[in-house]
């Protein structure tokens, strides 16, 4: 009656924020990262700049357990970033949680990083040679020490007497440029939000594989009507302002100096905050928030590759990414699995949450009526404890359990979003089957996952997917149902309307 | 496009659990306290035996936090009852935690209790009058003084040397005659589990109106085929060993000594320590469960009549009550609504999670296609904290969020399983309008609720009540919505397919 | 160069303080109880009254640990009284944490207990066979069920419209008379600090064995000036005045209504809240004080017999008890000491923190130079562990250090307070001698323990005691020293210049 | 009756250890961090190699709040250094807890630092204008980024296939090479424990300001008859491998590679592991320990002075500090000050903790008799509150009280180890007259404190130090005492028997 989930699924890495302009803007990040703790549940940490200092506080742990009132009396000031991490096996270290900070000749730099980086070794190494030192085996600490690195070859301008406002523009500058030289020099998948003092910049890969949003914050009107549109409208038409091809920027002036902007992994941190979105930042491109104004820069060619698995299972069904509403993917996955792969049957139900939308989509697609099914106990947290050994195994029973009355005598359809390893699988249907299913037909709403990721899933090694050792009448037998389907990588495509997406857990060809 | 939920519902005060003949009890009651979680989040304890002493733990917190592997080294035995409570207002105090242990002449008592009195004061008054005193303000403590007199009061018999195995069964036939006499004098809701050093009794109010069920542990054969089953047989034909009508018994030798039994709240609490459901505790039942046999006593005519909330917002969509499975009555108060009150939509919405069932039912009665359109943030507990003044209104738009692909240009029916203040419905409507419903048609499966619950429900006061101060078209200008309509009362009698329920809150006619 | 200390000592129960009259009564408790906090380090406790309702908080740890600032605001009123507990053995529960609260027919009565009953099996079982149940395994459960059985005995008047006054009075009288009768039913060693919601009783034994003082708050006059001590005067005048030995009282109006009183086990308390000390309770009195006086009952003949361990070892050298200062004891001790076994050396040294007074009188006594010698770590708590299996033994090292420049090449003379297994003594010497001491007399400012204690000391059994089964020069090398001296119970009375005290664990001889 | 303490002190900064070729390194360190708890209670750390990898955790709070059993099965490794930090004002910050560790081309370093550097805005321009960024605004992390930068620059071999042990070898010496030229250019006071995966390097500045000593573990003979007293001996007669004069060493073969040896802040340190002191490091002296042995290199010439007020306050007194006993130093300290300034009196009396020694002085010099007079509460710790604004005052009353019966109506000396704004002598000498003294003689162990100090001692500024601001019959009367000495320098300087010591705070003449 009962089923384990969880651990037999991909997982993402993390999920950043960045806010400007906010009063209290560490506690606005604060309710981002709540909503974006789907994202990663190790660690958390906000950096707040007060306009001179950057404070920083992370720990091991969820955001609504580390952070108390009194620590917002500490992290004061109007520019934040926050980064919350997903717990890779035997990572959870203090060490790595994010976001970095660095103090130096110019001043701070704060970072935030979603992503992984596949040329991380050599640039580590080089920068090594160089003289880095670095606290962690981290990644994201490299991005970090790069962009330093590029601001101080940049020549960082430390203000002359009677010339400050002067020298700070110069900063600017020479920051924005070696931020821009960094994502040039890096490659893999990065969503990143770094901050000085004064300025907070977003950062997306030239694939775009990691999404990023922007937003603006009290702002309750639809966005159409606003001048932030104009961002949007201009980066297709960029200014030419240097000679660089890749630095064709568009500038903003913010008139609207008193309105906060704020980027975030997931739309859904932006509705947390009750601010309206403006539009995803595009592939390949860097956002320059200062007090002054707003700068667009294409720092790459975008070459667009969204990864697929944002949809399918990492984001939250209310969040929009690159213009499609995850939900909707979601539903339209399910119709096309219900064209593809139809079965006679008396309900379709999902194994929640990332099933159930496909599930939804199914039903509509094929008339068969959508239910529930599964239920999964919602406070299940990391203090769950198996007291006995021989409990250890039925903590499971605990965590979801079926509802017989949806199920008994009945021929069942059941969507998953993905099948990794199976293991999950064969419990649910054997779970199905004992509360009385007659029929359990297994639909999976993602192609088969035959390779591993390499840019910032953790997915176990390949002789471990099940997809990539059997066949799909071996895979059937396995889990034990009575048939299965998976929706084939062209339908997937279709559901989408669109093909700019990585796909290369199923097809072994990645973008970078 | 946000909602604030929770608060504007009524509540539950508790779920209990027993467990008998169980290696390590304690642990396995703490699996099914997590599985009734939902039914009380404040405090929490279990209480066990080891057939000489009771041990004892409660405290204020989730199961998941109180308890700690540690913990169980001292919780050992094979008897054990478990208890988690609501947080009324004001009322976080460790006093009023459950399970109550007292140790007195004969032994001790633990007890754990779901529901409330309504002679709580009168017999308090008796029994204080009588020299008993009190840790607590809890009328649960009120249950296990009287149980303890009556027992005293019956000659527990405390062993003569070479008599024990006598002067035990004696014990125990006043003990269950104690607990059957306090059952009697009660009046009001409840649902107990008590137990001694060696005896677990289970007990439910005449009219049933908390939910108790039996179950067996380690048994994953279907029950139908199985000796437990006679218990529920027999007690259609019970024995008369004693003279008294209301003590008819069904005596079971425990052929099968080495099966564990379990009394729970809900069923969802068998199913998490993988047991088998038996049945429900009949109203005016008494269960006695000994390492001889397991017995049924009939102290009161059965005149059932259970909440009918715990349908429609209490219980769990997995846990069936008394015979009818909680998500099929969801789903059919909503195919009833879906009759009685139709309308021309795009989508059918519930509101997360007791919403969710009727929503279903409502989309399949109608045609009308069904759709997640709200999300609820899982991960916000109670250390959620609103950092700044400013904030602590806009904590809502992180709880809940609208998915505008489901809802934008779109005729949308939203279903919710009541209205108690009107508070939350109104913000609900609001926000579907602003992620750009184009009209928004609200249903709500419970009739309108107008009356106060007297028998364990927290419910505001009648002026507090919007259907009780508000005639249907006054409600539905104040919420916003385009139209409104509740579920009639008969159209739930009609989903039930029965009427034996307490429907106090409708209509102010009460079981007690 | 080490030693471990502590667990070869004996221990005492609990400390107890009550405050009357006192804005912000719980937090000046709260300071009195860290000044106790050395009389036990298992549970604190607070109750309090705002005049109608009493609130209580206690659990398992240190006093400041415990208690937050938040806990304060919730611990509002005028009369507290508070507890600390020693942890014996394996009996780390919060149930047996106090202040023991109950409530009943006339209100609430809570209650603080040091000391140890010896008919308290007697008393529970009449208390069972009456019907009474406890929450837990502890004496000082029973002591308040007998008194709320006698104050319902008494017949408490619940109040009548328009004479609430009159049965507010009486209600404290049948009170006073429910704690009195009580006092004379209990046999052995009790001090007590008993509050309802509107008055506050201080109970001491008729031998006086547990210490309970009394004092004013916020009255920095020298007592002998000021009205208090009418009191004390007049206590040595009733004496004898009635006919009932038990009833004889002194009255005293609180002309001073707005000045607090205080009990508490030592003076040390009274100073850290800044008060006076007026006097100790007398053995077998009762002071009674409520909003318009303060009474004196002498309930029993007194017969002070004073635990002389209190001097020895449990008490702060800054208290007062029964008039003797515990310094200016340890001080006498030390001086008799060195004049029955003088010896020849270079340097006395007394084993922290108990040996300390001792041996500094025995430096003036003996003429021989006074010195630290051994240091005792303070930052060693109960979160204090040992990693690994080997490092446990070596834990010692940790807590007590030798200074090698006060022994190396020296004769050594080292005072301890007691000696109870002898394994402490053993390791201590072992490290002044690898410490270079050239040569180690050790002297014992008490008589050897031979007998276990019935009155509230933690004692090992008769044969674990090395006193009780080794002769003087047996244990002399047993524990390696070249000489070995206690002090003679002749000698200790000789010291104190009285013989009104407990001396059962030298001679086996109790009071009760 | 009573006197708050602590506060009106100097504070020292930090205190460090370093273990090499210990199992369990971790579990050793973490035993003497709480023997040097006394030096910092703000934060500490553990970092421990286990030859590959440097595992690091550090955290607000005491060492025995800090570390869990769980951590040390995370902490594997024979080599570990640990460090306590002390709380300057404001300063309670994660990021500037130690030790620090990095991790660049050549491996890791971990670093535990206690002094302060007085060229450290310079070097940490330097540092930055190469590129190096920082974490934390500690100059202990400008020390551990020289490391590394030299270390880079002495060219580390990072193993050629079939030549890793000769890349060993030279890796080695570039580290050393690394912290020698380091050490060079840090101009203040610094104590160091600087570990890699595979060597453990004390460093101790050309003064000596903060100490720092060397011991063996598991080794309790006598140092004396021990073949690492060779050490000692041999760096009189370095052997001269290289052409610097300063980095003349001696190298000791490790025939015995099983002993783990041992460096410490303190002696007391490495008797809380049970090991034996070997020597001081020298100032001036850098201490190589490897697998394959231990060597010693003067990098600067000696130039002793070591900072005088480790003696007076910061040091346990069972610690030895550059052949001196810090006990013994103060009994001298005293004695001078009795025959300086001699008075007639009754008791003699310190200011508990670090004014015991002295009393104990004077008392043997004068023949007064030696008394206890003051006791400080131990359980008063970080978590102790003041639940009411007007209790803030009244802490001090729970913190200190004075023992009457040593003070009625007596003339007495209290000696206090220093006086720094005069607010505790104040009103240490209010409560011993309110305690019935005839007569208070204040009398210091130190000379009058007139200077801030520059070298790693947290003081108050010039115009706060009463001695800098009063003359002394002014402090007299401020101080409310009857008569007041300090001990002269001159006469601080006999007690020693030497002069090799910074006394910058009495002076104003600084060693650096």
């Amino acid at each position: 009656m009962y089923c384990e989930n969880d651990e037999d699924k991909l997982h993402d890495e993390c999920g950043v924020v960045g806010i400007f302009g906010a009063e209290n803007a560490a506690s606005k990040v604060y309710f981002s990262l709540v909503s974006l703790q789907h994202r990663g549940q190790e660690s958390a940490g906000i950096a707040v700049s007060d306009g001179k200092h950057i404070t920083l506080k992370k720990e091991i742990g969820l955001v609504g357990d580390i952070f108390k009132e009194s620590d917002f009396e500490k992290l004061q000031g109007n520019i934040a970033i926050g980064h919350v991490r997903y717990a890779t096996a035997g990572g959870r270290t203090i060490e790595n949680a994010q976001p970095f900070l660095n103090t130096f000749k110019m001043g701070s730099i704060a970072l935030a990083h979603n992503g992984q980086l596949v040329n991380h070794a050599e640039l580590r190494a080089m920068l090594e040679d160089g003289g880095s030192t670095f606290s962690s085996s981290s990644d994201s600490e490299v991005i970090l020490k790069l962009i330093v690195r590029k601001y101080i070859e940049n020549g960082g301008h430390l203000g002359t007497p009677g010339d400050e406002d002067n020298s700070r523009e110069l900063n600017k500058k020479s920051f924005t440029d070696a931020v821009v030289q960094t994502a040039k020099l890096i490659k893999g998948s990065f969503a990143l939000c770094v901050m000085t003092e004064d300025m907070l910049i977003g950062v997306r890969d030239p694939n775009g594989i990691r999404p990023l949003c922007l937003g603006k914050i009290d702002c309750p009107v639809k966005p159409d009507n606003d001048t932030s549109s104009r961002l949007d409208g201009d980066t297709h038409a960029p200014d030419g302002d240097t000679g660089e091809p890749d630095n064709e920027s568009a500038v903003i002036p913010r008139l609207d100096r008193g309105i906060p902007y704020i980027l975030a992994s997931e739309s859904c941190a932006i509705d947390s905050v009750n601010g309206a979105f403006i539009r995803d930042v595009k592939a390949g491109e860097v956002i320059v928030i200062t007090q002054e104004n707003i700068r667009s820069i294409n720092y790459a060619q975008e070459k667009k590759e969204t990864c697929i698995f944002e949809y399918v299972y990492f984001a939250r069904p209310d969040s929009v990414i690159d213009g499609i509403s995850v939900q909707e993917a979601r539903y339209r996955m399910g119709q096309v699995l219900a064209e593809e792969a139809p079965v006679e049957a008396d309900i379709v139900i999902g194994v929640p949450d990332s099933g159930l939308g496909a599930a939804m989509g199914y039903a509509r697609a094929s008339g068969v009526p959508y239910g529930m099914g599964i239920i999964k106990n919602k406070y299940i947290g990391r203090t769950f404890i198996a007291p006995t050994q021989a409990e250890r195994e039925s903590m499971v029973f605990v965590k979801l359990n079926a509802i017989r009355s949806d199920l008994e005598g009945k021929r069942v359809i059941v969507i998953d979003d993905s099948i990794v390893r199976g293991t999950t699988s064969r419990r649910l249907v054997d779970i199905l089957r004992r509360s009385g299913a007659k029929e359990v037909h297994f639909r999976v709403s993602s192609p088969p996952v035959k390779f591993p990721c390499y840019l910032g899933i953790d997915t176990p090694s390949k002789n471990e997917l099940i997809s990539s050792t059997h066949e799909l009448e071996e895979i059937r037998k396995e889990i034990g149902a009575d048939s299965l389907a998976f929706i084939s990588l062209k339908g997937m495509i279709k559901a989408f309307g669109a093909d700019s997406f990585c796909k290369g857990c199923f097809s072994g060809l990645y973008p970078v």
